[in-house]
């Protein structure tokens, strides 16, 4: 029952007029292949792909499920036909490198289309985005041999990948990876042990899956110091890619959850398997790190999937529905009530969710700038400064914006009433599978340490501060103060952000004071200092959308609606949205005291 | 895997220490029999009830579900020896009249007794649940013949009942009910039309289920003036009881729902089904109100229920779960990492679940002496007082507590990381289940201009001046310009208190200015003005429940730690929740325009 039109005016409005994309790939040479005509054709191809093939996977993969059956899993029906699709049409091979088989083009490209897929049908997107996990990694710590045999096929889509990370006994703290690996004297290993939630761990989609997994080397130093990176095939392959017996890693179960159900989340047991070192030993946490941005972002990219699908079908609904009248008098006389969208609070909701999907793949689209500055830069100090200005960017858009894209999916849930809690109209489905976003690749407060402890504390605030320069800059330039034409305007939008970014920089300060004497104010105020920064952050691009908005109807451009409809939905964000900062500000700065008296025994009598 | 523990302890200190319901009832002769010892008597026993029979059916009742077979409907494994062991225990009689066969016991004690029950299985609850609204509903406008034919076995449990208002075209908006009654001439009318969303509208528990089903008369009046009340039970009923063939009511499906699956939700085809009027003709809405506070009020337990399931399990696991090491230093070396709850954050998310299950419950508790009031009023005008007293908190209770319960079960799930997406943890179910609490008996959005809209605008505010008083006079008693011994220590909760009242009043003076020439205001300020308005209520109870604590550490009193831990909540409370307020109060206040400008057809360009 749920409907998916890829909002490519929007997703054009960013790539060409507020972020300039193609400028940007010009700076690279290796980009210069994507030129508008050929995005363009990508932006199509990929739309019709998306509503026409995944989309009607979505609901009934949730309800079949994957099955498990004797170390096997089936996937839902169609996810098989509909990835090997994906696989004819090039679309696994977009944005990795031309010397492996793929197509060369950006990593912006490949998140943009990434967007389309996971809106679409996220669980079946999962398969094909912890490939590229794997080959991120592969295609930076291994070596020719290792790129020759598992990331040309990765690439292809012959086989896919996963990251194997967790274990029963930890998520977040790996140090206490217990996995061993045993060296075989060949410069192959053994590797023993139980790894859970490995997403797309086990499938029926291709012959192989190439696991990256996380070990300890007999005599490791202990906790994260003595973790290396291993190739493990799901099946033994010659180097020539033929495949062999199993390689003794088998499914012991899958999980049964909340959502992604059409997602396989295995438990595998590697009992044995034989597997390669990847990059240097004991530096396997290093070498995962590399990419945990980008996961983080593509997990960020969930939030705003799931905030879109939710949006376009609240809006149907919202337009449909007929119940009560407007208080401002009838306004569909001849029907036995208004629509609902007539009513001001779903108008509320349906703005919120608007703002936040909008705002949100405004907030993506600007970062995967960064990805490919990182993935393209001429030096290392080039790839450092766009690594810094990345690694303060992505825990803002992961915990926000999976925060964010939960909120839109429930503010779709209600708008729906009654309705919405019903599986067949797919809006409970939304909040389900986007409830996964804000635990995996680092739950919400992980993200939040990691803003505050350590992109902001250890640099004593240096990324914030560039950060804050790049922002003041635009409000600068924007502002009454400047030739901007669109001053006047604008002003409404430059002033509460030039203020919130004074005031951001401020409380960073003042709780790296307090935070000498205690380290737990680190804590205690994460988690809410994130959540103002996202609001910022995400003010920022709303009014960078507005100052587009206003430059094009300054043109004679023909879409004038488009942009006005911007301009008011920027007007939403400041006056409804952006004023959660002003409690957020206040709890934050709340002395740990309220939260760490309180004896753990005695948090509860009963 | 989830436990229960009815919290006793927290229970018998808002009714004895915080709310005094001794002294209240001794007020109404009639409840003269809930004395100290009955009452411990029977929380212990329902605790008992709650923890050993409903608790284990809650996780195999929603993975089994409920089961539609050719119009019947199989509840889970175990639902129906449970019924059986509450109807033998006579719980289903506790708080209904003697002279039905009742035990005559305050509402309010009923509130407790759902409180358990509901926390243990919510969806277990439901059955009996519904039965109390088919209770009340003909006790107050049923005759004697139909008190003594159905209310009588409702209130045994021998039969249980449901309330059918939905139909597909209408929820909210019941001017457009179609369902048909038509006369037989001889006092009975035949019922025709379909119901969808019956809670407990088909199940195996019993033999006969009693309908209450809104329909219209022949000429009736169009829209919510021409709605008339009737009872219609499922099968043939003669007046001794006898059960005679079916009533031509079946079931056509049973919904597939987000959660709650063990509770049947039912789509009811009444074909020529013979049922008796109930109330006055044409007056059938009128009589439905008169118990949709209590209905509410029911709902909004729902989220404390859900806040207290959820901590109880939260708090469990974060004492369990090793990971990471407390920013302050390692608190437990010898294990190899600490329990989650030495993180801040973790524990922000387990003191506002604590603080939205404690501060609920006294919320509720708090009302359920209104409704103890209501029915035991002299007279009509202490019955109207008390109404206005009970329609003016009612819709804070219903949308506050089932959005901040939504909440709590999300921090719950958060909690437990990954595994809080797994079923087998319970955690999920929580969230599942509560998430239709803000949906049914009126959405967040209802009750919220319901709040403003009726209860405040159309009374000139005279509900909220009530309320302010009474809260002001508990500020003034307690503050440092009094005599209370504890004024010192109270003053930080008294000013912020009395600080938020005075603002409340004077936003409620505002917008009704402003909807003077806007009505869009009204809906456009609402879901905010609730939501303020709850977190202002909510602050008065605990620094009522401060307060109380203060009162029992000047005495002898031998659990200190219980009475120290409810004040350190409170200042929980009153730094990290309460300054929720300053964004609300912001939002609610902004213009209308925002939300009402952009055209309908202009939210989207896909």
């Amino acid at each position: 029952m749920l409907s998916y039109k890829a909002p490519v005016a929007d997703i054009k409005f960013l790539i060409e007029d507020v972020f300039n994309y193609y400028d940007h790939y010009k700076k690279h040479e290796e980009f210069e292949e994507a030129t508008p005509d050929l995005v363009d054709a990508i932006l199509q191809e990929c739309a019709k792909f998306c509503e026409n093939e995944l989309l009607p996977l979505y609901q009934s993969g949730d309800k079949e499920g994957c099955r498990f059956d004797n170390g096997k899993v089936i996937t839902p029906k169609g996810f098989k036909e509909a990835y090997q699709q994906y696989v004819d049409g090039g679309w696994s091979a977009l944005s990795h490198p031309l010397e492996h088989g793929g197509q060369g083009l950006p990593p912006s490209l490949g998140l943009v289309q990434s967007e389309m897929t996971g809106t679409a049908n996220w669980s079946w997107a999962m398969y094909p985005g912890l490939s590229h996990g794997a080959m991120n990694t592969i295609d930076a710590h291994g070596n020719d041999k290792q790129k020759e045999l598992y990331l040309t096929r990765l690439i292809q889509g012959t086989w896919t990948g996963t990251m194997c990370l967790t274990e029963p006994q930890c998520g977040t703290d790996l140090g206490q990876v217990k996995t061993k690996a045993e060296p075989n004297g060949d410069g192959t290993y053994n590797i023993t042990g139980t790894k859970i939630f490995i997403s797309a761990g086990e499938h029926d989609l291709t012959d192989n899956i190439i696991h990256i997994v996380l070990a300890r080397l007999p005599d490791a130093p202990k906790g994260t110091r003595g973790i290396s990176l291993f190739i493990v095939p799901k099946m033994k392959t010659s180097q020539d890619g033929t495949l062999g017996d199993s390689n003794n890693v088998t499914c012991g179960s899958i999980e049964d959850k909340m959502g992604i159900k059409a997602s396989a989340t295995a438990v595998l047991n590697f009992d044995n398997a034989v597997g390669e070192l990847i990059g240097p030993e004991n530096k396997g946490l290093e070498c995962m790190f590399t990419f945990m941005n980008t996961a983080r972002l593509g997990t960020a990219l969930q939030g705003v999937c799931a905030a879109e699908l939710a949006f376009q079908n609240s809006l149907i609904y919202a337009k449909e529905r007929l119940s009560m009248r407007s208080l401002t008098g009838k306004k569909y006389p001849e029907q036995v009530a208004d629509p609902i969208i007539v009513h001001p609070d779903v108008r509320k909701m349906l703005m919120t969710q608007k703002v936040i999907s909008e705002g949100g793949r405004a907030m993506i689209y600007y970062t995967a700038k960064i990805v490919d500055d990182i993935s393209m830069a001429k030096s290392d100090k080039e790839r450092e400064a766009a690594d810094d200005r990345l690694g303060f960017i992505t825990p803002i858009l992961k915990a926000f914006l999976t925060e964010l894209g939960s909120e839109s999916a429930n503010h779709g849930l209600q708008i729906f009433g009654g309705h919405g809690y019903i599986k067949e109209w797919g809006m409970e489905q939304i909040v389900r599978d986007v409830r996964i976003s804000t635990l995996y690749e680092g739950t919400t407060g992980i993200q939040a340490l990691d803003l505050l402890g350590r992109k902001i504390l250890l640099t004593r605030g240096k990324s914030l501060n560039d950060f804050s320069k790049e922002v003041l800059g635009f409000c600068k330039d924007k502002s009454l103060i400047s030739s901007n034409p669109h001053k006047r305007q604008m002003n409404r939008f430059i002033w509460p952000l030039s203020k919130s970014i004074a005031n951001w920089q401020q409380y960073s300060v003042r709780l790296a004071l307090k935070a000498k004497s205690d380290r737990d104010v680190v804590g205690s105020a994460s988690v809410d200092f994130l959540m103002y920064s996202g609001y910022v952050v995400m003010g920022y691009f709303w009014a960078q959308m507005a100052q587009s908005a206003y430059e094009k109807l300054a043109e004679d451009v023909e879409n004038r609606d488009f942009y006005r409809a911007k301009i008011k939905t920027a007007e939403f964000y400041f006056e409804r949205m952006f004023p959660r900062t002003k409690s957020l500000a206040k709890t934050m700065m709340a002395d740990p005291k309220s939260l760490m008296q309180l004896d753990q025994e005695l948090m509860s009598f009963v």
